[in-house]
């Protein structure tokens, strides 16, 4: 199975990841021959400016300053996309090099997000292969698992914690009681948050790898502009309080389930039991869970991204090419893809945490209550920590299983009512099988 | 990448998972393809009664008493060992098997630890594969993810929780407080735990696992013969109730390490701290913890054995020859495979657990602490719990950071005092960093 010819690399983005990548092939070059069965040769990289110092020996390598034309024109056998973003440049060099017969190895969720059908018919077409397990929690090689390891089941069920910045956020401000502005405030002076933080923390980088996982799993057709997305922003140490005190964590978590009629793809925070396997995930740490038929419940746990991570899964993916594990983009051939609605958040049933911020007058526990009886809501408890006659308090309720439709109803009706001081905030409930 | 021929199979042992995998194939055949890229289609079976009633049609197959005949006769191109045991017909079926140009799949965890790297050569020499993914932790993809998804890593070590029917009968105990024999007799009567159980409670399951894994992580020659080995049996409720007080759990650890001098190789039961991932492991439930130095720390959990779990990772390994996934069994080229001495396990250092029955006179605590000193064993805490004038009761004492000589030099010559009334029971302690 040894190929005497070297594997020739061009890579495009030299920032974090791409010197990760340079470095790790030059210091290990041996060994990841050996497991590839031939060696790997960096022939070209790309980068804007080529006079920033990298700290990195740049000089055997052709240089490019435009990632299609080294997309093009350079003789690799792979182009390595680590530039992001899922239009402009990525989107462009990553067609020119599948349309000019290379295989791609990306770290680029977004683009895989949004192209990824388009992009897996290309490779297809031009019979080479798309990988891109960096996309999806670095330090977990999750995409080669449900793509290979589990592909003897039909997967009903995945959820994890898919947000490195948010997991990091959320563990602190459940550690120090302080709240989210200041502690995304340290995050982005610690470097575990962007400057502009919205990707992370308003939940879109957790539905682009959602809607990837869910693709990969139930061979659907890759749906990520109708994944339901709610973020952090609104997390309070309150909330944070009054979970602890139900028995829960909120952590930040990509929900898929393939049912019959369609699939539900959710980003939203959730209170998971203290003991879930979850729950235990903290920090910068990513888990995957999922659910197959035959095999029960996987749980995988590792670090979300870094340079380290990252670089390892575009490592893994080249090493596979090497050794000849090409692998369809999404597991099975495109046109078997299966074309399956998603779901609108609607149609969910769940258990719900409703936090209120009541004026404490005779008669308004009565008037919530009767909103979640006429909406056929079903109480499980209703929590008033103290009293402050005349003054707004916090009132928590919690439900059995309900519809997500009756549920809204319900809190509509709640915030209409002349007692609420502020917007009810409303947090989904999770209780796993194991 | 389709290929339009059939992959044909031929499955040796009709038991529990050889009907797995027969049940899966008959029903997912359509899925199966289009993961594999070409159809699967079972040829012939064997066992060595045909009028078995086994619940599955399997009248449309060759049938075979002879599994040795099927591996050289049959005109498939995977040979599915599920016969088990190191030896005789196992061995001699899979070698048959690769010396007729037949790939091989097998769950036989004791013939790859025993024979593994004489059959990857075997398996080299006539261009096939030898794949074992349901050799160890059938429920965790834990071979594919080592071998291929932390493939630009070296592993420094790993430990897991390798066998389910251990870690069901020290759940029970600790969940119960009732003893070994009591509950191995119950695991028996449910099924968890074989009539013969000692290769399971003794640790030699665990053992031929954890050698499997090393090689495989570390890329090393496998070495089963000299896997430090110690089972369950000792386990009593006095010390699951110590460990809950000093704050840990017992665990059956599989443990490996790759260092400058060799390989350490351990199974014996651990106390691991309460709040690290791996106690969280209960019940039939098996967890591998890998230390990559890119990647970082990687835990995985999934069911350890049954049907469907390990019927799922062999259909894993025969969907990965179907799509032309063919890998090197322990990851690289056998001759590349270093041959690196496993180090004894007076070389280890760590903290430990001494569980004493002394009886309580004065001098006693001073003439074991001397013990201690005389060996250089520096002693991080001595418990007495009550006093009975005369009589034995438990003193637990526990280390600092020691070796294993001079830890048992010490306790060898605590087993010596008159007031030491019954044989000290060392129990091993394992501080993760995450």
């Amino acid at each position: 199975m040894q190929n005497d010819k070297p594997l020739k690399l061009a890579i495009a983005g030299l920032g974090t990841v791409g010197i990760g990548v340079v470095n790790v092939i030059q210091s290990y070059g041996e060994i990841l021959s050996a497991r590839g069965g031939r060696g790997l040769e960096i022939i070209a990289v790309c980068a804007r400016d080529k006079t920033k110092n990298r700290d990195c020996d740049l000089s055997q390598y052709d240089w490019y300053d435009d990632a299609v034309i080294m997309a093009k024109n350079s003789d690799a056998d792979i182009f390595i996309e680590l530039v992001g973003g899922s239009e402009g440049i990525a989107k462009n060099s990553v067609e020119t090099a599948l349309n000019s017969g290379k295989h791609v190895v990306t770290a680029n969720k977004a683009l895989i997000a949004h192209h990824g059908f388009k992009l897996a018919q290309l490779a297809e077409k031009n019979n080479v292969c798309l990988t891109y397990e960096a996309a999806v929690a670095g330090g977990i090689p999750v995409i080669k698992t449900i793509r290979e390891g589990l592909s003897a089941n039909k997967i009903s069920s995945l959820h994890g914690i898919l947000n490195g910045t948010c997991n990091y956020i959320m563990t602190v401000m459940r550690e120090t009681g302080r709240k989210f502005d200041d502690v995304l405030d340290e995050a982005q002076q610690l470097g575990y948050a962007e400057a502009d933080p919205s990707f992370d923390i308003d939940g879109i980088d957790a539905a682009h790898k959602l809607a990837i996982l869910a693709s990969l799993a139930f061979g659907t057709k890759i749906d990520f502009d109708n994944v339901y997305i709610e973020g952090i922003r609104h997390i309070t140490p309150v909330d944070i309080d009054f979970a602890a005190e139900l028995g829960y964590k909120i952590k930040l978590l990509g929900m898929a389930e393939n049912t019959d009629d369609g699939v539900f793809q959710h980003v939203h925070p959730v209170m998971v039991p203290i003991n879930s396997p979850i729950a235990a995930v903290e920090g910068v740490y990513n888990a995957v869970v999922t659910e197959g038929d035959f095999i029960g419940t996987t749980v995988m746990e590792g670090k979300g991204a870094g340079r380290g991570p990252t670089a390892s899964a575009v490592i893994a993916d080249i090493i596979d090419i090497a050794a000849n594990r090409q692998p369809a983009t999404f597991g099975v051939p495109t046109d078997q893809l299966i074309n399956k609605p998603t779901l609108p958040m609607e149609k969910c049933t769940g258990l719900y945490y409703l936090r209120l911020m009541v004026v404490d007058k005779p008669g308004v526990m009565a008037d919530i209550t009767a909103a979640l009886r006429d909406e056929n809501v079903s109480l499980e408890a209703i929590i008033q920590r103290r009293r402050n006659p005349g003054a707004p308090v916090a009132v928590v309720l919690t439900t059995h299983e309900t519809g997500e439709a009756e549920f809204c109803n319900a809190m509509n009706r709640i915030e209409k009512l002349e007692a609420i001081s502020e917007t009810p905030r409303l947090i989904r409930i999770a209780r796993f099988n194991d």
